[in-house]
């Protein structure tokens, strides 16, 4: 019989070597891309769905060869229900955007629930060499190296993340960039919603704000910065929540407070 | 007695010997300020202030050595007159703040004037160990390959890149972004002007509009789109606009009346 830990670690450790794996497939398809494009003007658009497929693809057959109980639920192929307390939440490919326009700012973003807790958060960068993974009570790592979020950090001394698509209005997206100006902050937008989560699990970002956002793009990241030290909004794991979508919010300490408030959450 | 193209070619080849040497030093305090940051809690400020003030006298020190009479303007170090009909125009690290943060989006651009016309630019980018080259009628090249902007290309279907910073009210950022997606258009922010400039050269974004920048953090990047069959608004390069700073605006001929329009240019 396993115990609950060692079945978390099992997993924590198939989520990282996945991760890089996905990320190597990825990279070929990225690269090869850039020449396609570039020479012989191809659809890009192809290209990037051929490699969202065989990402999850590679992800989703490593899960059932190692744990065949747990469910898997993933951008491109949806919902495969499970038997044991594990679901996997997958985006083979987070940053579509700057991954067809042949940006580097794409991650692979592997998470998964126990229960209702998120239970891991594995994002890895192929274009950095970057893997930031995090479990449960296990604390969050950027390249093995411990992140712990500075309280000090706020919108004022720091940077936040901002991400929008097209359940949001070109009202709304304006208004929040006025607000995070008008209180004194500053801004990126990446392309890539897990990857400035992970960011700010990093540091790098004092926080990140996206009024819609699915699971699959935003829960390796909550898990990250929870584990790091910073906080989150709740996300909706119960019912359709996991396939519906929410208003996404992370923070260090010092920086929940003003953007909960631009936010309005 | 040179020939004039061959003083061209002589210094577009210094530009990018420079610039990878200079990405070297950058890089080294980057990735020191990452463990200064994390493990420490040092000023961040402190470092990135030696990385610039280090990076520029390198430059100055290598375009003195083999241009004695060519003029100097960088960010850290003002102006330095010369003899010759050259200026050269630095910003030794661009994108200031995902440098101190620790994101990858920041990049050495080296551009030179030959009279009023831009004749060099170039820009490397240490965090991804890319190198964009530009020099009059040469055309312009990433990591020695060939970049030939697509004409089909519009802010419907690629992405935009938009910067501000102290000089434009929050009110005037968040009209930028709402007109923008407005009209059916997308954008991305990393932090640096130079570098989302060289990714319009690259086709990765197929705009680049910020209302206020200074000639050392535009010139490099407006070489590389208008030898990439792009579209660049013109600078003010006599008297003191070389230190006062412009509106800045650059597209794939697609984007242009687009962006021009959003813009009022």
């Amino acid at each position: 019989m396993t115990l609950p830990a060692n079945e978390l670690q099992e997993r924590f450790a198939l989520a990282r070597s996945m991760a890089f794996e996905a990320g190597a497939i990825a990279l070929r398809y990225f690269n090869a891309r850039e020449r396609l494009v570039i020479e012989t003007k191809a659809d890009a658009q192809d290209v990037v769905s051929i490699a969202d497929r065989e990402v999850e693809e590679l992800i989703r057959s490593r899960i059932a060869a190692s744990f065949p109980g747990d469910a898997v639920i993933g951008e491109e192929y949806g919902v495969s229900a499970g038997t044991s307390d594990y679901t996997w939440v997958v985006d083979p490919i987070d940053g579509t955007s700057p991954f067809v326009n042949g940006m580097p700012t794409w991650c692979i973003s592997i998470a998964a629930l126990r229960g209702e807790e998120i239970a891991i958060g594995v994002i890895y960068v192929p274009c950095n060499d970057e893997l930031y993974a995090s479990a449960m009570g296990m604390g969050a790592t950027l390249n093995g190296k411990s992140l712990r979020l500075d309280e000090s950090r706020n919108i004022r001394n720091a940077v936040t993340g901002i991400g929008a698509n097209h359940h949001v209005t070109p009202a709304a997206v304006a208004s929040i960039v006025e607000k995070l100006l008008d209180a004194g902050g500053n801004f990126i937008r990446n392309g890539s919603g897990a990857l400035m989560l992970a960011y700010v699990a990093a540091g790098r970002l004092v926080g990140y704000y996206e009024p819609h956002m699915h699971a699959w793009d935003c829960l390796a990241g909550y898990c990250l910065v929870k584990e790091a030290g910073g906080w989150h909004h709740p996300f909706p794991v119960q019912g359709d929540g996991l396939t519906k979508g929410s208003p996404v919010l992370a923070a260090a300490s010092g920086a929940v407070n003003d953007l909960r408030a631009i936010a309005g959450l």
